[in-house]
């Protein structure tokens, strides 16, 4: 999309040092830049703002003469919004593609795209203005809000239930049976796996990963939590609002992650753990089964303890056998 | 399907008590169950089982008055054994979607299901009652059972070969090129990956998990046994029978693992390992290249040693580093 | 395809020792093959040699009265090329597949294979002798170089670029969105990811594996890498000429990796770090954020250490909790 710097700076709410009628169309690093991109920089770059060729960069203060400039208390934040605003793909490319299958009676909503092979079982609804990718599932009375965007060949299981504005990246797998079975001498019977999936608003879910349904309750991921690639999500597990997972990080059975938490990657969880809002877990930590997590802690190691502590006892080890080889 | 709480009762050999004439036609806990719902309680949740509105609960003993109950040695393995009952799915889906690739010399049994866009490759055969969701692909030679079930998505490598009633989630790859190379020089030359993969009876594979085919032998997968999610199986593995493995858990080529071993989530099993029937590693454990795992022994950290020696250490740090603080 | 063992003699540079018109078709081990079996022997297994059913042996040296052999200073580098050979499969099998989905203006090369449901988005390339297997995408404006081979089910996003002889494995996701948000009080804005991926010449992916587009910048895989199933490359991610990374492993935002290197299974690379040529890390270590690993060195553990360190610190674990039992 088109926009001038001044429009930028208006949607973004920055103050527009030099030429307002410079037209923007993308956004680029400073590096990389052509003249229609807009860029930003925060202050330890500010030496490569002149030089770059970008048509507008979004600094937090600072003189920049014959540089077109958007002035914003958090510059990342303002080119992060202002690159949804331009970026923003027309939607023109709606309807459902001749290859699709759709049920009769599955409920598309309007502007919505279904690509090409995608297939949409039986009582599902397809909100408005969703875009479901080439090869996507969509099980049977599956549930996906309006705006959101699968990618291609997304999995959704039956009676899976998604937001508004959620993402889903390709291959994503969502309401796989929980891993849960009963020993019945050697061998092990499946322990019925028919609860739900909810996603709420605003999820973001990396490819690859995967989220299980409930065995007899419901797995729930909160509003504006942001999940990674290759993240295991394990039955009646509920993860709370804005929580922050990175890559392949696993989260074992019933358990709960609170709001605004930092998992780091590869980080592993067991089964009925509970960690508090705020909970911060540095990458490949564990958390043993049925462990409660005190909130604003940062925790690392396995099994998980307070930073300090596992820092001075990686300096006790590294001390000693120092020692030992003199 | 409806069946009376008689009628359930025979299926698990418990002994009614109370109205046998109840209709149940699903599962939920017991605090989600509705009138139609069969349910089961552990002891310790026995004052919920009247206030429940589960039409039927299984219990190991005790006075439930006014409640439909079946009394049953290991209540929980009744109820999921109850519940396979319960929820079987009725077959009468079946067919070739016509969006659905198959070659003219493939073998297809009777009752069958193909799904829209899946592909069936020359030579492959789909036993009886199995069911091959939507878009899942089915290479050239291979064979799948009786009564088998994959789900969406699910890619199965030509001339792999998989039992009957073995469950397979979606996203997951069966029989890819194992991970071997010949080094020349600077450069890797590609060792040859012919072998085969063979899962047998009654296996579960979880979603997005890779179970590569052997180089020059097979890769197995024992009877019975389950495999979670996201799960790495290298070329020439063997898994024994009833064997559980957890999410994110990775196992080396050339590796055996025994019969009725329990191996956690994000577990990391090096080339050329051997462990014993009954062995148990605990969550992110590492166990070396080469390393034999003798049986019956609960295992943990990197490298994993017995449980207590690695508990003892954590404390021993423990207490160092707290000491250094006074 | 059908040679003569003189004909693999030339092939690999090797001196054949007995019957050159020996017909050999495939191969196998020497404990599996059959007589139009081409096999190898490593000097400690010379003794099967001749037992072996193998029409011809690849062996560094020796007498094996009675049996065709071919000398080559390394067997296995000899063997792994000759299968390369023969097992090359015809390339008879071209053309569009009738359900595929290919752009009008996708630039489709000779002899390429695109099969069933596969999904050619607009402006994309496919160079010749290319194969792309049923039910992939390959996204707009994409570049797919010559004598390609994506397995079914694979998905390249918008704008990636892929180079020749490039193997990808079924469900590996190529150019999703790298994770990167910028906090907007309790939530979290998408930072654009708008770079690019670029795949050089030669490289393997494996099942399932995610590298994800660059934010701003580019995400490369120099020419030679082999990745393994299951890994995680993050955004703005370089790894140098003929790495090899085993399954699992996650590597962070912005780190490079550098030539040559070996990464173990399962190992965690922090954001921002930076590994020089020639590094190797082994199973399960982590990398912290910002570190400069050097080359040549052998690591291990969290944070990763020196192997021989790391080796003594266990040692002295393992010594005081056992003088603490006596």
């Amino acid at each position: 999309m088109r926009r001038t710097a001044q429009e930028v700076a208006a949607h973004v709410g920055g103050e527009l040092r030099g030429d307002g009628l410079t037209v923007l169309d993308s956004v680029a690093s400073l590096k990389n830049a052509e003249v229609t991109d807009l860029s930003y920089a925060e202050e330890r770059f500010h030496d490569d703002v002149v030089p770059s060729r970008a048509g507008c960069v979004i600094v937090r203060s600072g003189e920049f003469p014959s540089k077109t400039v958007i002035i914003a208390g958090n510059p990342k934040l303002a080119f992060a919004r202002a690159a949804a605003w331009l970026l923003a793909e027309a939607t023109g490319d709606v309807g459902i593609h001749p290859s699709a299958t759709v049920a009769p009676d599955a409920k598309i909503g309007e502007r919505v795209k279904i690509g090409a092979g995608a297939v949409i079982e039986s009582a599902a609804v397809i909100g408005s203005c969703s875009i479901v990718e080439a090869g996507c599932y969509v099980g049977r009375g599956a549930r996906i809000g309006e705006s959101c965007r699968l990618y291609p060949r997304v999995v959704i299981y039956k009676g899976v239930e998604i937001g508004n504005r959620v993402i889903i990246h390709a291959g994503a797998v969502i309401g796989a049976d929980g891993f849960g079975f009963v020993k019945d001498g050697a061998a092990h019977v499946k322990f019925p796996q028919v609860g739900k999936v909810i996603i709420e608003d605003d999820v973001e879910i990396g490819a690859n990963t995967c989220v299980d349904r409930g065995s007899l309750e419901t797995t729930i991921i909160r509003r504006g939590v942001k999940l990674d690639n290759l993240i295991q999500i394990a039955h009646n597990v509920e993860i709370g609002e804005h929580t922050v997972i990175a890559a392949q990080t696993g989260i074992s059975g019933s358990s709960s992650v609170g709001a605004q938490c930092l998992i780091g990657g590869q980080v592993g969880i067991g089964e009925h753990a509970r960690l508090d809002d705020h909970s911060i877990i540095g990458g490949q930590g564990g958390v043993l089964n049925g462990k409660h997590i005190h909130g604003g802690e940062v925790l690392w190691g396995t099994p998980v303890r307070p930073l300090k502590e596992f820092l001075l006892q990686q300096a006790h080890l590294a001390r000693l056998t120092k020692k030992k080889r003199v």
